[in-house]
């Protein structure tokens, strides 16, 4: 079996980046990849904060980076990394579909959206429920839907919704957003967006399909039913680390040092995997392209 | 004077995206440039790396950064930051234009080429030697040139020159070269590309112009002329961050911590003017937006 200078774990901004990095070097690469070459940033309808390109959606973007890396002649392929073994002289990384030896592997893995852990949700998955506006928006065509969260992402969505849809109410749990200020405006003069503040979802009610919410307003303790027909999640993020057993923070993110090495020598993490100050394309290339450069270093 | 929010120094890759992050976070902003928009990366005449775009000049894609940030207002002023005083409440950025008040600085002022310090040098810029191949280049068509240096610099520069010139030598201290192997395959597999290993510019010597150089094997201490009509040198960087008080490495480089903090509260440093283990376009985008974020917490 050839064993690989380096496997990349995850084909998102930063695992392809990463790629275009390490084809540069000529180290023998292959990129792993269980869904399809993107990452989460192809669920969003629009970016407009990756410097290079005023507004793009992330499908489009990430089909440029997948351009780019095929003019370098990186590899993907279909797998789920179950497990990474230290057998000494190499590493083994488990895929279901197949097994890869390599002398260093980048972690780029990513992040998937939190579940809100609440009664209804996972019934509920696929019929009424989602965490991704662009895949499932058009089912709610001038239906009244509400969006969970705060930050960027949920505003983001909530925005784009509003084309769509006939009522966005968005259930916070605070009493003011995390988002970015533009979006804060966009959001707070877009007649079709509603706010519920200091609120969480507490059930998703329904029969076949969603029919409505069950809000817990957190300062007065009162529960109110809201009907909607759709459930859009936007309240954080959980890592896909369970198969690498590198040290990691409460969370599951993947500590790593200044280099990007994780605990685990000749193992490196880039992008939303790893415990970082922020989660953007921006900040994933820029990882992408030191992990690549730390794991030549470490090859060398 | 009106206060702003936070301050830029450098309108490169990382000084505009730390803009483009702050307009978006509604922060008053200004960026402070001394020479152009664009910073160092202008002067390449082809990047392959930064992802989106499979082959772009540096100049073509920060004309698009330099788009997307006024799509958000952001404003570039003409200035070169002398120095930068804490008032407490708020610094005050001293420029040769004018002055500056701001609840925060980041410093984003890049690096320059480092000079090689032998005799001739400082006397024969402009008139043979130079540290820019983009823009000096073709003054030296069908002629004999040296390029010195063996990092991604120094070689992606000689493939370009041996467009033009008659021959391309490359003069480096070391045996091997430190560039990227996609750019090793590539010079030597040019024709017109001449490696002269192990050796040193100990002079440039010529009468008005550049007619030749010393070079000094390192191994033998041997000493030869070569006759050449231009010098081109990419030796390596030194940052631009006299103006600031913050800590820094031996070089000059500006220490950070994790959140691009340097040691003086409110001041933030983003790209290459920082400490840093990886200076690209890809790495100064994440850096700067991060940092933007981070004066957007300390703000806060």
């Amino acid at each position: 079996m050839e064993i690989y200078d380096v496997v990349i774990v995850g084909a998102g901004p930063a695992g392809i980046t990463a790629g275009i990095y390490a084809k540069r070097a000529r180290l023998s690469t292959i990129v792993i990849e269980k869904l399809g070459v993107g990452g989460q940033i192809v669920l969003s309808d629009s970016v407009e904060n990756y410097p290079g390109f005023p507004e793009i959606s992330g499908y489009e973007l990430m089909q440029k980076f997948e351009e780019q890396a095929r003019s370098f002649d990186l590899e993907v392929e279909d797998g789920e990394v179950i497990t990474i073994q230290d057998e000494g002289e190499y590493k083994l990384v488990k895929a279901d579909g197949r097994d890869y030896k390599t002398r260093s592997v980048i972690i780029a893995s990513g992040a998937k959206p939190s579940r809100l852990g609440v009664k209804g949700e996972e019934d509920f998955i696929g019929r009424g429920v989602s965490f991704c506006a662009t895949c499932d928006g058009f089912f709610f065509r001038d239906k009244d839907i509400i969006v969970v969260g705060g930050g960027d992402s949920a505003i983001t969505e909530a925005l784009f919704l509003s084309k769509i849809v006939n009522k966005v109410y968005v259930a916070h749990r605070r009493s003011e957003l995390r988002a970015t200020k533009i979006l804060q405006e966009r959001a707070f003069s877009n007649p079709k967006i509603e706010f519920v503040w200091n609120s969480v979802v507490e059930e998703i009610i329904g029969k076949d399909t969603v029919e409505g919410v069950v809000l817990r307003d957190v300062v007065t303790e009162e529960r109110a039913r809201l009907a909607v027909s759709g459930v859009f999640m936007y309240v954080g993020l959980v890592p896909n680390t369970e198969f690498i057993d590198a040290g990691k923070d409460d969370a599951g993110f993947i500590l790593t040092d200044e280099q990007l090495a994780t605990s685990i020598p000749g193992v490196f993490a880039a992008g939303d995997c790893r415990a970082t100050q922020l989660r953007q394309v921006a900040t994933a290339v820029g990882d992408g392209a030191l992990a690549a450069m730390s794991a030549e270093r470490y090859l060398g």
